[in-house]
């Protein structure tokens, strides 16, 4: 560990205050669980002799709740600053997906982009739908193509709308209107009794950290297929999280009211006091090909994590550990907050980076980062991915 | 195994043509894959000594392929037949979920189901969705709260339109419009690679077997929230399969032209030489506390689970072990073939068996029965479910 890693707060946003957690492998050999500081990724199993870091995910600590969380920190914590701790540099080690997705559910949570996309997809109809400023919607995406982190996303082929030449047929190809979507993801780590409730006060006893997320979307495919029953395959090709899990006690500092909520919510998406939850000051960077094209701020978003977590539970659904509960694409007001193309080129009527929507070639990375507890920021992990010509 | 056991086609439906999958334990013990036989249950890792079958799920035998799957099937099906495999009554045992539910897509491929729900509850709109016919429309639902048959059913709270009293908040409550839905479920065996598709003809090199499965659905919590991203809370309180998985080679007798497909699907939802995927001639029975309600036949679908499937996989997603893909609701032209109470009570203005939606206390059995490759017909497992009332 070099001297460098030990800085508190220094190192780029991964210093002592952040500590985020990974899965490594290096040569070939098994995957690991790790922390990153700095350039270097600590070994943990090695590093803390703990069972349930002796493993290939995240999944066996995640399951273990706040205490074991708060103490297995407390512990890296005093190891990395250490400077002894085994660790290697993270040029020298591959990547891979901290945990098993268990069910993914992606909300809608950002009014800004609501109302945008509904203005650009359904003008002339109300902007946002009778329930949206009662509940946060959200649906079900499709777990087994959540990837991590620099995988490739080969671009999709799928139906979309008949064209005026051929109206009778749909039209069938690599989508033509591929987009990002900058989310932030809450992973689950305590799951919850079938047919019992989490409430809005219990978000720190079942969420592990948060992730970067970029929600892939092929907009010709989604339109065409998704009334009555929602997005399906325009999203399910791929579904990119960033390789570092942020705990949650790093992001001490970051909560922060969100704009409001008018009219009031139902009591069970509210605190006992009629307050509604608070958000993550969480800063967004979106950059497709070498151009930063938007920096929105989670901090604008109308539904509170605590408050999807509350709604998605209200049935009486189970969590797993392992769930994935994504923000929806983050926009803020401002035009340059808009966090994909389709709100940035108003729908594919300008350009934006030279593009409308994503070429082959395009790499998209999405940076994050919030205040830390430290004073300073800290740097969530990277979701970064190239978009591959379609296959065959 | 009593002698009886050993009659082919015999002992109601669970003969030596069907040999369903399941997994069972007894007395607190650990949990162990079984195959039915009549009215007794075979103990296949003892029974058989195959690695794969020594586990607490189907997992590892469904990963392994058509080869495997014959080849065990034969295994299994000899030591039925001699009687002297170690076996346990029904009776004596629990049954538990047969497999981990990787992702669950629920489709919409009856178009008797989905013209009826759509003249119910969108009068005056077109009855389908302009891409309908196009594609075999489904979407995520929730894998976590996937159980097994005869798991109680809570009826879940949440929120529905507002009342005409209180114009300006929803209502929230205990669903005054618990449903079921009665499908069959393909769960998918060898997984495939991100970015590739599985083809129509290559169904029996994924797909293990099928289940009866209980889309259970909450109608009120559904057409609140279902605009724009499709159904949620309204289903993803509970979804019931059967504990058996019946292989598709014990359908062989039961493919079945369908009613055939107007306009023709694109080339990828047909085979190479034009014609459309077979069905399965699976008819099912509805009953609803003690009555039967309807007699709807999978064979009146309009889409082929190969047609799902390949759809599913179109636009390169993955397929992983534990894939369950739902048919939606099964249900015929005839008004004795309706596959939900919302189709049966024409959307609550007539009674069915005494009653609107479910009751607290009310249980609901789905049948299912197929030709057998012996001439007579086998019983798919059942999936049973009682309403409990809402908690707290």
């Amino acid at each position: 560990m070099s001297a460098d890693g030990a800085g508190d707060g220094a190192t780029d946003g991964f210093g002592l205050d952040h500590l985020p957690y990974g899965v490594f492998s290096r040569d070939g050999g098994p995957r690991r669980v790790g922390a990153r500081l700095g350039d270097r990724v600590v070994d943990l199993a090695e590093a803390t002799g703990r069972p349930e870091l002796a493993t290939a995910s995240l999944h066996a600590l995640m399951a273990l709740g706040p205490a074991v969380w708060a103490e297995t920190r407390e512990q890296v914590r005093d190891l990395a600053a250490t400077g002894v701790a085994p660790s290697h540099d993270l040029a020298d080690v591959v990547l891979h997906l901290p945990f098993e997705v268990a069910d993914l559910v992606d909300f809608y949570a950002s009014e800004h982009h609501a109302t945008r996309v509904a203005e650009i997809l359904r003008p002339g109809q109300d902007p946002l739908p009778p329930q949206w400023r009662h509940l946060p919607v959200g649906y079900h995406g499709r777990a087994g193509t959540v990837v991590v982190s620099g995988t490739p996303v080969v671009r999709p082929r799928g139906q979309g709308r008949p064209s005026r030449e051929e109206p009778d047929r749909p039209a069938f190809g690599p989508t033509r209107r591929l987009d990002l979507e900058a989310e932030l993801g809450f992973v689950v780590g305590v799951p919850s009794a079938l047919g019992s409730t989490v409430g809005v006060d219990a978000l720190v006893d079942h969420v592990f950290g948060v992730v970067g997320v970029n929600d892939w979307s092929a907009r010709d495919l989604q339109a065409w297929e998704y009334v009555p029953l929602g997005p399906m395959l325009g999203k399910s090709f791929a579904t990119s999280v960033s390789a570092w899990v942020t705990p949650l006690a790093a992001l001490d500092a970051a909560w922060c009211d969100l704009p409001g909520q008018e009219p009031a919510p139902l009591p069970h998406l509210r605190h006992a006091d009629g307050s509604t939850p608070q958000g993550l000051d969480v800063r967004v960077e979106v950059e497709v090909a070498g151009t930063v094209v938007s920096r929105p701020s989670y901090a604008t978003t109308y539904w509170a994590p605590a408050q999807m977590l509350a709604h998605l539970t209200s049935n009486g659904a189970a969590l797993r550990t392992g769930d994935l509960l994504a923000s929806g694409t983050i926009s803020g007001p401002g035009d340059d907050e808009r966090g994909c193309l389709l709100e940035l080129t108003r729908g594919g009527q300008v350009e934006v980076a030279g593009r409308g929507f994503l070429e082959d070639g395009d790499e998209v990375v999405l940076r994050y980062s919030a205040p830390s507890t430290s004073g300073g920021r800290i740097t969530l992990g990277e979701v970064r991915g190239t978009v591959a010509p379609a296959a065959g």
